[in-house]
């Protein structure tokens, strides 16, 4: 898993206006991040169960369909949820000029 | 509130591949839609759950903060939904070739 995450990572980094990258394991816990550890630890925790009702959500609509990825506009940024199999990643991004 | 709506729908109905718009209000009504009854309030029940959710995460977050629009990509089609202050707006779309 590392090497695949140490790729994510790369590649997050490298889109414009990233103001932070979250790596979080189903259990919560940031496992990699570019944030302090209080707001990584916040992170994970409350889009843990943005991703879970989400997830549960497409489910109910047709039991054949699973969640790829999602993303929040905000006043102040962007936030994506990108699920993956052992783990999930949230990136923040500043709003372009 | 109802001439805004019918803006907003032609609005989406012009965007492609556009399988279904449910305008649901504050209560999980179906105020507009053009899916079939049944699917309509469904989305509109388990939309709303999902709303409420992403609201309190980015408000639990930040408490400045609001929610202004959020997509969810799955395996057959994008969804995204549009808050408003009175109702938001569903719309399905199908994934472009």
């Amino acid at each position: 898993m590392s090497a695949e995450v140490e790729e994510m990572l790369k590649h997050f980094h490298s889109m414009k206006n990233v103001a932070g990258i979250v790596v979080i394991d189903n259990d919560g816990i940031p496992i990699k991040s570019t944030l302090e550890h209080t707001l990584s630890v916040h992170y994970a925790a409350t889009m843990q169960t943005l991703l879970e009702k989400a997830r549960q959500v497409v489910l109910d609509l047709d039991a054949t369909n699973e969640l790829s990825f999602l993303r929040m506009r905000t006043l102040y940024h962007e936030i994506m949820l990108c699920p993956k199999a052992d783990y999930f990643i949230v990136v923040i991004q500043n709003p372009s000029e």
